[in-house]
This record gives C-alpha cells, structure tokens and sequence, in this order.
C-alpha cells in the first residue's frame, strides 16, 4: 500500500494527464484507458485513485479552478484597486496555451454539466468564489455605482452585483471567443474588451 | 418521390425535433434513432433528409442562429440607437424558455467544435455577422470611445472593435451564467448585466 503522501501525488498526475487528454482531444476521447495510457499507468491501475471517470472529470475540473486561483493569488500579490482587478481577471482570460487549454476544459466540463446537476453545483461553487472575490475587488477600486450611494460613497448593492455579474458573463464569454473564433483573441484583444467594461464600471474614479 | 416543399417542411421539423432532443436530455442523446422518434418518423427515414446526424446538428444550430436574427429584425424594427442596440443583444440573452433551450444547444455546439473545424468555421461566421451588426448599432448609438476621434467624432476603429468584442464576450457568457448558475440567470438580472457595459460605452451619448 502507497504511503498517502504518495497516493495524493498520484492523483494529481492522474488529473494532469485527464486535464491534457481533454484539452487536446476532446472529453469524449477521455476513457480511462486514454487517461491510464497518457500517464504511463498501466490499464486498471486508476480505480485506487479514481473508481469512476466522472469522479475523475470533478476533480480535474476542481484542479484547473484551484489552479487559476493560485495564479491569481500570485498576480495580484502587491498590487492594489483597478490594478489588482485586472490581474485578477487576466488570470482567467485565455492570454496563453495554458489558459487556453483551461478554457477548452470548461467548456467540455459546461456541456456536461447542463446534464449533471453535481457538476452544476460544483460549477456554482467554484463561480461563487470568483463572484464574491469580484466583488471585494471591484469595492476595493472605487466601485460606486451611479445610482443611490450610501453614507460611506458605496453603490448599491444591486449596482454592485450587476457589475459583478458583467465581469463573470465577459470573462466566460472570453472562453468561447478565446478557444472558437481565433481571430478575435488576441492578447491585446481580449484585455481591451475587459478594459472596455471596466473603464466604464470605473468610470470617475483616477487611474 | 415527395416534392421539394414538403422535403424542405420535412427538414424544418427533423431539425426541430433535433433541437428538442439535444436541448432537453443533450447532444449524446441526440442519436438518429432517439430524433427519428421524436419527429415521429420511422428510424432510418431520416436519411433522405439527412445523411448523418453531423449534418443535421450543423443544420440545427444554422436554424438556432436563423431563428435569433428573425426574432432581432421584429424585436428592432422601429427602434434606433441605444434602444435599437439593446433590444438586438436582448434577443441573444437567455431571457426565457425558448432562449434558455437555444443557450443549451449554443454550449453544446461549442463543445463539439472545439475538435471540429468545420462547426469552428460555421460558428465563427455566424459570429461574424452579429459582429458587424454590433459595430453598426454601437455607432448609430453614439458611440465614440474615449481617445482620437475622427473629423466625424467617431472613435477609432479599434476601440469599436473592443466594444464589439466586449459585448459579444458578455452575451455569450450570459448563456453559461444562464443556464448553469441560475441563481444569477433572472431577467432583471441579466438585462443589468448587459447595461453595465452598454451605460459604460455609451456614457456621455445623451439617452
């Protein structure tokens, strides 16, 4: 029997190599005949690990969200208000191979859980985390709303879900633009439109 | 031999009943065999009409998009500038049933072309085409962007493409907020979504 420090490191090879079978090919050519062959285990060899392909697919998904998440927490280290909100975002807008293979995952892991209401639940989770760290981060950059303000300047809470609302449906929007319509996600692209909604949601508030 | 009207009417209701399956039990479930029998057709007489289940999914998702372009001419006509413009991204938000099955059909389509050229290639012209009719919109709606203006005070041609991209990123994230955290899918709640970013581009156009 492997010692646990051992099983865990396994599991996320396991993930790793799930994580690029679907990237590259699909997530219907992910069996888990295809996910043992990628990571050099033998067939059978993945049931102490995962006992299903779908417990697989959840904990793949779960992997590339705690993985955004860690980069965000790199890049918005020292950084403050607008500049913090849009090292924040940057982390989940395709800008590179590696974000883009994550948004391939995502979408394979979406089309599943239309279907699924525990991938769903997951999925909800995991938007619930980015919804409330928008949240923080948009207040935090003088987020204000143009409506009834409260003593302290705040906007509206309604205000401020909108917002947030619009920043999850533009950077998952940015997926689908980033993963299908190649011509449009560029780099430079792909922030400009993030900026064009975040000048306007910061709009009075200096630079 | 039928006549070409009837085979034509025969198309229409196959790809419906396509649109049906794939949007209430999803695109696996889409076999010849489960949309024979939701036409009501005998399995194997699709064949006629379509000679893979491939091309019937290209020609439901081509009657999706024809079906939002219809309901974007009535919902715009008589209408112009920024009403004109918000009624046109109206009609592709997931504001009721009809939308919310036509966002399921969008997710999984996405998912099969993200290993399918040719579907790539069919989503991106449709994407194309709202696009352009995006840019037109933005600019009958006023809007300039905010850095060099040309002698006719419109912004430069890249900040209307940003805007394009900005807003087209936004309506197709609404479909995966939508229909997978319905928590913040309410109507009030996406058209506030939507403004946002439409008050942000057009801030200091009269209303």
């Amino acid at each position: 029997m492997p010692k646990i420090v051992d099983h865990d490191q396994r599991r996320l090879e396991l993930v790793d190599a799930t994580w690029r079978v679907i990237a590259e090919r699909g997530i219907d050519a992910a069996t888990m005949r295809e996910i043992a062959a990628e990571a050099g285990f033998a067939n059978g060899a993945l049931k102490p690990y995962f006992d299903s392909k779908d417990r697989l697919l959840d904990f793949a998904f779960e992997h590339v969200f705690a993985q955004t998440n860690r980069r965000m927490d790199g890049a918005t280290a020292g950084l403050s208000g607008r500049d913090a909100l849009r090292a924040y975002c940057h982390e989940i807008l395709p800008l590179d191979e590696e974000r883009l293979a994550e948004a391939r995952v995502a979408i394979a892991f979406w089309n599943k859980a239309l279907r699924d209401p525990a991938k769903a639940a997951l999925h909800e989770r995991s938007m619930d985390q980015w919804r409330s760290a928008l949240a923080g981060l948009l207040r935090e950059a003088g987020f204000t709303g143009s409506q009834a303000h409260d003593a302290a300047g705040q906007g509206s809470a309604a205000e401020l879900t909108a917002a947030v609302g619009a920043v999850m449906d533009l950077v998952l929007g940015a997926q689908i633009t980033a993963t299908l319509s190649p011509g449009h996600h560029g780099t430079g692209q792909l922030v400009a439109q993030l900026d064009c909604l975040l000048d306007g949601l910061l709009a009075g508030v200096a630079a």
